[in-house]
């Protein structure tokens, strides 16, 4: 199954496809979508929203993970981080999947077993997971592979296989 | 042509349609979309999305007005106030109208001429400007019609009539 992982943003939100079979997981796709900042917002929302509608019409996740929304870190971009991910789980429900939204937290201790991971050790954790050898660009894209990999450690691996 | 109007938020969220052409305006319809607390907030925020759409589809307003999110004002509630506003814009966007934000201030100083109205005063001057006798519940509902009573002001008055 693909599981759809999100680091919701208006200007970019990074998106991460893994495939897993509970026992192995692989990276399908990775990016980001930006909008532009020069638009009004109304506009790079619905940019986004047609965005994600393509994204989730390609790989039929599953499951969508978006890593959720802590006003308390940048007030200045939290507003868009919140619209951008309202409109991402609401695609992503009428799409019909599974919707969950990690902390940064949850997700840092997933991954990397530390809830408080930094940036590099995180991006070092998803490549060995995904056994992928260059380095992961841009950063959101590493973040929302991140955020696929947590789901799949709290709900995609069968009962006795162990996380 | 009509406005809609929307006071943004996931519990409750006020639309208000208001029809002018230009001289006089008249409220069509107004209420509130509530989604219920106990479900996840992906599900809330898809019901939303449908319910949006369903009025827009039914309304074609030529224009919405959504309230801007302040978050000094209350950060608790302040997440999901900025992921229902992203869904209204970008649905409203999709439905090819004209979206535009103003914020409380520019609300109240619009429909009462006072910045600093409050909840009454403004309850009052909706009700004045479109001849409304009873008094206009929920609170929602009348903030909703406020919001598409200031986009009329600002630029649904053809040149040379006033403000």
């Amino acid at each position: 199954m693909f599981v759809l992982g999100i680091d919701p943003g208006l200007s970019r939100c990074g998106y991460g496809v893994v495939e897993t079979n509970g026992r192995r997981q692989r990276a399908v796709a990775a990016g980001v979508v930006r909008t532009q900042r020069e638009l009004p917002v109304p506009q790079r929302l619905a940019e986004l929203q047609a965005e994600m509608r393509l994204l989730i019409d390609e790989y039929s996740p599953k499951a969508v993970a978006v890593e959720r929304v802590l006003f308390q870190t940048n007030v200045s971009t939290a507003m868009g981080v919140g619209q951008a991910s309202g409109i991402v789980m609401a695609e992503a429900i009428r799409a019909g999947c599974e919707v969950t939204e990690y902390s940064p937290n949850e997700i840092k201790l997933a991954v990397a077993g530390d809830g408080s991971a930094d940036k590099g050790q995180m991006e070092t954790m998803v490549r060995m997971l995904l056994d992928i050898k260059k380095p992961l660009k841009p950063v959101d894209a590493a973040d929302a592979l991140g955020v696929a990999l947590c789901h799949i450690a709290r709900y995609g691996v069968p009962a006795g296989v162990g996380r």
